[in-house]
């Protein structure tokens, strides 16, 4: 049994993370900690837990963590970066589900988060864990960056037409709907029930903190730069993320369906959906699939891709399990089989 | 492995059949039979199973069952009663999702469902399938008739409280609530998104078909015949069903909290939460669970129980596999430990 | 013209009632405050008023009100208690939206809002404004105390049969249920969209402060005390208010759809439905109108009334406006006759 | 007093348009007519137009029309074509708000809509009803094409750029989405509350009937053809419509703010925000207003624009009231300038 702890629980990518490991056979829960809720029962604060859980929240100190394999991050940004280090000093692996190192550039990160990052020499130690990517890297890793949803579902759109070289890199754009619980658990207007029900709208358009990140792994599957539009919207839903991606193809006879049939047949989260089809976020609600299509409107020269996943699952904490799986040396569906919930 | 069939699963209880079928270890599902779409996978109907299960649906022919050690329907009204007793005859358990066998009076059962019963001396053999009051009979069950949705909320929330003769059996009220999902899988201009998103309506005040079966399950606990006022609601959400249930106290000195606590204790599905609680429906979305709560508002003689389900799963296709676990003797959460998906 | 002011239109009822003033023909809407926002534009909080409303929040000193005829409040409990007075003796008239005037027994709102009432003498001044039970002294109101969202839809959906004598005052039974912004526009957790939506709970279950106000109402309908058990709910949508209502009947030789076609037949905003129907709340979304159904489930002693409102209008700033046409000797319906918006 | 008559009421765009003829002070509703439901009361299709509207519908006959200054059709496609050219013959004028008269290119109106146009001599007489682009045309028009929602939407976004050739035609993408309305009312599957509900997709990617309309306004605008790749997708909400749009710049050092501020100046109905913003669905919720927004993520070649409209309102049955306003000399805003309904 790996031993995990457990830091921030108390957002909506920590909730899920314990709905998920209480579905994983490999894992123990051995501690979990908030600062704010230090002493009070994880049901309390999450009601639908009760009854399978019994655990209470601690306070974030070091030595809370001394008997665990692994301590996963769901905390805001700027949080892991000051207490990873220790971490990883005890030989305790990390697996960050926020932003703290996901980028390899410390300037980069240090723009986007309005603070200096505290530990730059691990950036280039972490890997960035998109298991369809860096598959063997991540093996191997002591300090592991859980990617964002937007990049997970943008990146497992574009990767195979990037790594063929089949469109041209500076015509890329990302049209991508979030549900709320993207925005994370916290008392905010914008998310209120009235301010945000039957309604739909584009935030952040003129730059999303995503942005960055999914640069970062499209010029890795590029070879070189790329430019990248990314413009969010939130759409009244609870979770789902519809990633709707525009490029320009190099030349149009190519087998589209044969290129990602291709590029993901070995992948056990990934789904190539038939031709013509179009995903929508229910049928991944709750599972840790991306799910994807593809379109040539008017057989013309821009390629459309639709892609879906569950922020809070393959967009977080599902492939946090994922990666602790290769982590781990455990067949890396484990725990994470189940079909969504619909409807 | 017990040997699954399941007839008519187009709709959204046999959807959920399915996939809590896919988390019991010990069940395999040998046939899955549909009229209307005999030769489609069940993936091209529920597109969010794409991946987890490679099953075409089949003609109903009896000879596909024969291999089965039980057989599911999922089906409207008035087919199962067609084809239990053939099954039945050769051995096979038939465990029944929808109304046919829950009536034990035939005639009163014709009266609500428009038609005559078929085989009305299969009535008093079957038992009803709500493992809280009926477990010992269930055990031994050949034919199983599993109760309806607001049935299963309905009767958990009143029987403690008729078994011991704490209230009036003839003030019993139900407000029920719920979600969408209870109207089944079918083309029908009310159910549509524009007619049902955003608002809130009762439906059927002058009589639901699912009173006679409420009233049975608490003559029963009571021991005599009740009066029920049932009016149930249309919540714009996908799932769920809230029951908020009314009765007068007998006498008022009573610690509803331990009568609860005591009738429900070695319950696996039903939770009884602390004093002053509310339970919500999300909170048992997805999960097998009943959760229970109760007020005496400004201490009068009236109880209020609040009782929460999820439809699609106590209130039908996980109290099935809970039956099913019951009748071939595997332990009762086998399958159905899994937590709810929230938010 | 009349000349109004607001008093803290930075909720959803000050939103609702500046939408609703904008298709007012006879209100120059002079003046509005907010401590928090002063000096900002109204279309800065309401985008959605953008373009019709060229007007600023203003600091509320008293000054500010010297040429209005009336002032609306539609602020939290214990803001127009303390500014009312000062108005009054300037000869304005005040609408307060709030719950300060409300109840005529001091203590009792001392108990409820848990503070001293700071101007207990004007409370016997102040006329509760239900106009189809309280025309003729709303006429001449200086202060007139609007109706609170559950108690509007509560009392017109009880009063027929309380007037008339035909339902025993101690067996009321009121289970109402909510869309959410009868919560208000504030930052709270319970009504962010992914704690609420999909979703559907009990809340208050012990007591909410809207009781004493309706069983003042239902006691002077009565002419004497009732005994009501209240259960509300949080529905998951933005607007509506379903009161289910339940009463035993004192005697059933009653022609129950004439009792209600007559108590209502002058009444320009209560649109009591054909017998048998269902009134749905997005029928009334945007409308000053309440509809009522009433049903006698399986013609046995208890009566069933089914009443919707549009929490932010008949149930706030629609029946404010309407109080104020009758104080001001306007046609009643004057700027409130529009349809509801549906889908 | 204009006679107005409506074809095909019972859909949600002939509702909007008999909910807003209701705030029409210079409109007479004369006949209204359906095959389908004639006789009936309008009410009972649309309960929320109850005690506003006393007529039924009656059959189509041509003379039920006679005294009517202009006939709307609110009907499926191919319907209207068959009924103009008597109507127009009688001197009576015509505006259709379905898609028989939007194509001046019969062979394209076929080869989109399945069949022959019955009466391609009517094509080039039919005047778009896009006041923002064609006023003076409207003005004298005898039959007119109402735009369609996604049309009014894309067009009015793209509008000020490809006149003043600021971007390149042949790069044009709209992402669109749209609420479950703009599906129209019928029974359908994919548009049930639990197929709908809480998700996001795609859908006609490879191809949708509003793409020609779209091309053939956007190049009469850009004097030449236009590349459009259009996207369309299903929000969970019931009315609105966000359309994002990109096209890449052909110049840069363009005041962006200041080209749409002046091309809408005039123009009661378009709404161009302040730099920087986001518009809402919700904040044209019922109202006849388009809303748009500009944006350049990281000051790059690729203009982003943000429209939202009401998809019954300005996208349908407010345009075509706009339209009547144009055509019979009334003020354009007449009956047109209620706010949204928000939140």
């Amino acid at each position: 049994m790996i031993k995990a702890g457990l830091v921030g629980a108390t957002g909506y990518t920590g909730a899920e993370l314990l709905r998920l490991l209480l579905a994983h056979p490999q894992v123990q829960l051995a501690v979990i900690t908030s600062r704010a809720e230090s002493g009070r029962q994880v049901s309390e604060i999450f009601p639908w837990l009760g009854g399978h859980l019994d655990l209470a929240f601690q306070a974030p100190e070091p030595k809370n963590f001394q008997a665990c394999d692994v301590v996963f991050f769901a905390t805001p940004h700027a949080t892991a970066m000051h207490q990873a280090p220790a971490l990883l000093q005890a030989g305790i692996k990390v697996i960050d589900l926020s932003a703290d190192f996901r980028l390899q550039d410390a300037a980069l990160w240090a723009e986007w988060y309005g603070e200096r990052h505290v530990c730059p020499e691990l950036l280039s130690e972490a890997v960035y864990g998109l298991p369809e990517a860096n598959r063997e890297r991540i093996k191997t890793a002591r300090l592991l960056a859980n990617p964002g949803c937007y990049p997970t579902a943008v990146q497992l759109g574009f990767l195979p037409l990037l790594e063929g070289g089949l469109v041209e890199p500076r015509s890329l754009i990302a049209d991508a709907k979030s549900g709320v619980s993207g925005a994370g658990r916290k008392e905010a207007m914008a998310t209120q029930f009235c301010e945000s029900a039957d309604s739909f709208k584009a935030y952040s358009a003129a730059g999303h903190r995503h942005l960055p990140e999914i640069e970062q792994g499209l010029a890795a599957a590029n070879g070189g730069p790329v430019d990248l539009v990314f413009v969010p919207h939130l759409a009244p839903m609870i979770r789902g993320i519809h990633a709707t991606l525009y490029a320009r193809m190099r030349e149009v006879e190519v087998d589209l369906q044969a290129v990602f049939a291709q590029r993901y047949q070995a992948e056990p989260f990934v789904d190539v959906m038939p031709m013509g089809s179009h995903p929508d976020t229910r049928g991944v609600r709750g599972a840790n699939t991306c799910r994807l299509a593809w379109h040539r409107p008017q057989g013309g020269e821009t390629v459309v891709i639709l892609a879906v996943v569950d922020n809070l699952v393959k967009g977080a904490s599902g492939q946090a399990l994922q990666n602790m799986n290769i982590m781990f040396g455990l067949p890396e569906t484990t725990g994470l089989s189940l079909p969504a919930l619909a409807p």
